[in-house]
């Protein structure tokens, strides 16, 4: 996120077309109650610049306000487009998921009908990869690079007993499996973990999963499972659908965290061995110390790319990865019409996953081991990394 | 753990003195069925060495074995004393917390009883930093930067929402409540996370926990809360003592994981806020990638310090780390009797918490923040860590 920003800031100081460049605080939520900084004045100098590239989460803060359609709400587009003109933007970018995508398509559209000149462009971010239209989105390569480190931390971690055990590591990733299915670049020469892979493309038997285990100990004592919090049953209910309090985040979107540990009941109750279940939580998403170099390079590099995609005069698209080749690894900036690809979820496609549903293809690997290569330089300051300041995000 | 093991190799390598040094494969347990292997001949070269130091978790495993006392269990000792002089060994080095300590003082009253020359010497190791005697444990140092660096990345997380919210992380240490005072080291002049921190040191009240939530909403909306996995109420029960698994490791210890929801559903169901509980599980032991260099400088200096302790006839002694001074950090690695300190818990001087049992004192910070500094260089290949080979730990 932060990298992209970066890139953009950058961008804009590089082609001098912008006078300013304002951020807005938690999004169009932020814009409409006149929250927002001066940017050029708080990035002038290279050094801050690096440092917000190589700050994890959001500098900005993030929107959890979803943008009305414009018939049943037009005074909210009354009032941003009033905004718009207030602070003369030229400029609209707006760095997210899907959510954010959609907000994008909704402007961009609205700005058409009113035959507005602003130019709205839309550049991905999230862990999960699960964008429509792109190779993959940035943010995914250094969540999935702490994904396999960490397996293969927890796999040297809970070699050193020799006891059967079960290992249950419950990954982020909502629909998609793109980050439980990194856990498997985790294996090396000297590491085998995950032994087994659990993806939400696929239907889920809780039958065929234990009968896996007992054939992987058939083996090999200590066993390690890559989860993804979003499986679902042959019926298509999450696993924990029946924990007590189901959460929903404010796009309705159900929050999952219950996985691991109705497994680990499920493989305790049934092998009675050591199982330990472990939520990699938010971590996946901000440990910006393990972050993946190519993918901060990337990120930075969408964000400057968008810059030149609006001064080309598009708008209502959002800037796109794509894959030239795998070996070397090589990639291009272009862009497509955000309207087309906003909404739509992008899975692992089912000819990646292996015939037994429980581990990924050497076709998938490929795709994924170029985007954790490269580690990052962070700051440290008193023995922990030094972030960029986000005292403005403090709310009384 | 395994900068210890690589202090101890270097050592006895350097002085010539050891024609053999053998690794017990999940220690004496290990030794009791032959498991070991030839640490010279793995390790002949520099680069293995410091790959070894680098390397997380335990190289030679752990031993889940609680050696019986000599009464109960005359055999036992024989069949090792027997083995000691089948491999012809003088030196015995026991790396590990109070379990390994008591190993260490039981086998070296039982070679003074038999008039065996056999040295043991014990290493501590533990990332609680709950063993007495000592000013602090190698492992600890690095778990606390861990802590800290998560602690930080947590909160740049969390702040990205405009809205009322409580994130509760929870941290390892039993009943000691070093690690989780390690979560103040986050604070810096951007960051005032964690606002509440609490200890197993004192008791744990429900009332004065929400109360102080309360509080801290008054003039904030974004709540980040450190607590302990052994936090106990005013009667002295863990809060999670009613979850139906009480799980227990071989030593008898209670096994927690259910504090940080307990309270997620506390406060949940007092403030109807949005609640996360995190639980940052056994990467504590084992993230590697973020190791203090403090940390793993001492650790292998300790065991270089131990080797010479053997060959200065010392037995029964654990070797132990004194603090010259704070600023400039200093310390020096001597010994102690271990009978006198095994089976001791170290825990948090009360003066060294706050009046209002919800955070640490600026002395406990200046104890706690030469252990955290310093970055270690770990070697990457394909975008993972390159840790030293444990095949030998694969069993069938």
């Amino acid at each position: 996120m932060n990298a992209s920003l970066a890139g953009i800031i950058h961008e804009c100081i590089e082609t001098k077309q912008y006078e300013h460049v304002y951020g807005m605080i938690n999004g169009v939520m932020g814009l409409l109650e006149s929250r927002y900084i001066d940017l050029l004045e708080l990035f002038s100098e290279q050094e801050a610049l690096n440092q917000l590239k190589h700050s994890p989460a959001m500098y900005l803060g993030s929107c959890r306000y979803k943008l009305p359609d414009v018939q049943d709400d037009p005074q909210t587009y009354e009032r941003l487009f009033h905004t718009f003109e207030q602070l003369q933007i030229t400029d609209f970018y707006y760095i997210g998921g899907n959510d954010s995508m959609d907000t994008v398509a909704k402007l961009s559209s609205y700005a058409r009908s009113i035959s507005s000149s602003i130019r709205f462009i839309g550049i991905p971010k999230t862990i999960d990869n699960d964008l429509m239209g792109t190779d993959h989105t940035p943010g995914f390569g250094s969540a999935a690079k702490y994904v396999a480190t960490s397996m293969l931390e927890i796999a040297y971690d809970s070699s050193i007993y020799k006891l059967n055990a079960v290992t249950i590591v419950e990954i982020m990733g909502r629909n998609a499996g793109w980050l439980t299915a990194a856990s498997a670049l985790a294996r090396t020469q000297c590491n085998e973990a995950p032994d087994l892979i659990y993806l939400p493309e696929v239907p889920f038997s809780t039958e065929k999963f234990l009968e896996d285990i007992r054939q992987v100990f058939r083996h090999k004592k200590n066993i390690i499972i890559a989860v993804s919090e979003g499986i679902k049953n042959e019926n298509g209910d999450y696993l924990d659908s029946d924990s007590k309090y189901t959460k929903r985040d404010a796009f309705g979107h159900i929050l999952h965290s219950g996985t691991g540990k109705v497994l680990e009941t499920l493989v305790y109750q049934e092998f009675k061995c050591k199982v330990r279940s472990i939520e990699l939580n938010v971590l996946q998403r901000c440990a910006m110390h393990i972050a993946s170099k190519v993918d901060l390079d990337e990120s930075f590099q969408i964000g400057q790319a968008a810059v030149q995609a609006a001064l080309s005069n598009h708008t209502g698209v959002m800037m796109t990865f794509k894959r030239k080749q795998n070996y070397p690894y090589q990639i291009e900036c272009t862009y497509k019409d955000v309207s087309e690809i906003a909404n739509l979820e992008q899975r692992i496609p089912v000819e990646w996953i292996n015939k037994d549903h429980n581990d990924i293809t050497q076709e998938l690997y490929d795709y994924l081991i170029p985007l954790i290569q490269g580690e990052v330089t962070i700051q440290y300051e008193n023995g922990i990394p030094c972030y960029s300041n986000i005292s403005h995000l403090r709310y009384k």
